[in-house]
């Protein structure tokens, strides 16, 4: 088994030439779009198979105005005018879920009684997912915008009031970029700035 | 601008058959190889151009000694095995590099004096800095098997002493993935299960 590389036109279009949208065309994207990049992201790895990620993709014109409230700065115009915005929400009781994510040992025990670890558990493993569908959006030809500009307790009421284990990590806007809405590119540095080998 | 579809090959090999490996060949992997792997996801998102991962990539005998020291369960043997494992780090005094990372706005400010705000910032962003890793490295034609059973304040004592606000995330092994070595492959629900549309 020899994973292949990538070509340079997938390189590109994930990591080397992709960039964060402020704004889209007026092209459509429809929701079996949106449901393929959950079939996509989904097969990235999390933690003991947590997957602690709860989406809500935001399409609706009141869905936008609920969630445009309670975002911050030029984000709310993002929000109304994008294709979609999802919400990277986590869920602190993802251990209930195990039994059936991870059935080979008892994972459920180890987080059980110990909100802390999954409280850390919940938000690195959701991040990595929502690491993922970025990417898979990126993959199946969409373009994003993550912002994290949004009060995070307000969004929580207003979308996750039935599941209080439920809360926010980040948003994401959805859609085909508008280039004109790109701003200059953020420098990156080389490999000896923050990495080293030991 | 058009993003373009990666073709199923593609798609396959960062997500779709990709698996997490526990092993790895004895195909050697070059330091350029995982220098390349910080060159592409370098580019992926993360807020204000934090950039907030500080990466050590653990290749020598020692290193992987007192690296394997600090883990749990079958990880010591894992890492002495692989040819490569990183230490994915977050340095919660990432604003100091804002200056220079994001010199448009005063966006250190956004972040001095304000722990709590800098460690969730960290953990967010270096953690989707960790997650673009993972796919870049299989992009280029490498495997990764993610852990996070270590003892995080030995792992920084060991490689962090001299930079007390860097702290360990999670650690990955890389090389040329041996097939003997996966796992069966765990439940990934279908999108009704975690997500919604609102």
């Amino acid at each position: 088994m020899t994973t292949p590389r990538l070509d340079d036109a997938a390189l590109d279009a994930i990591f080397r030439t992709a960039r964060s949208f402020n704004g889209y065309t007026d092209e459509p994207v429809a929701d079996a779009e949106l449901e393929a990049v959950w079939e996509l992201m989904k097969w990235g790895p999390t933690s003991a198979n947590q997957l602690p990620a709860r989406l809500v993709w935001v399409r609706t014109p009141d869905g936008k105005e609920k969630l445009a409230a309670c975002a911050t700065g030029t984000n709310p115009d993002k929000i109304r005018q994008a294709p979609a915005t999802v919400i990277v929400g986590m869920d602190t009781d993802f251990h209930e879920q195990l039994p059936w994510l991870f059935p080979h040992a008892d994972a459920r025990s180890w987080f059980a009684g110990n909100a802390e670890l999954r409280q850390a558990s919940a938000f690195r493993n959701s991040t990595l997912q929502g690491a993922y569908l970025m990417i898979a959006a990126r993959a199946l030809g969409l373009d994003i915008g993550a912002m994290s500009g949004f009060d995070a307790g307000e969004v929580d009421k207003a979308f996750f009031a039935d599941t209080p284990s439920v809360h926010a990590n980040f948003i994401a806007t959805i859609g085909h970029g508008d280039p004109a809405t790109v701003h200059d590119r953020l420098p990156r540095p080389d490999f000896g700035t923050f990495n080293r080998f030991a």
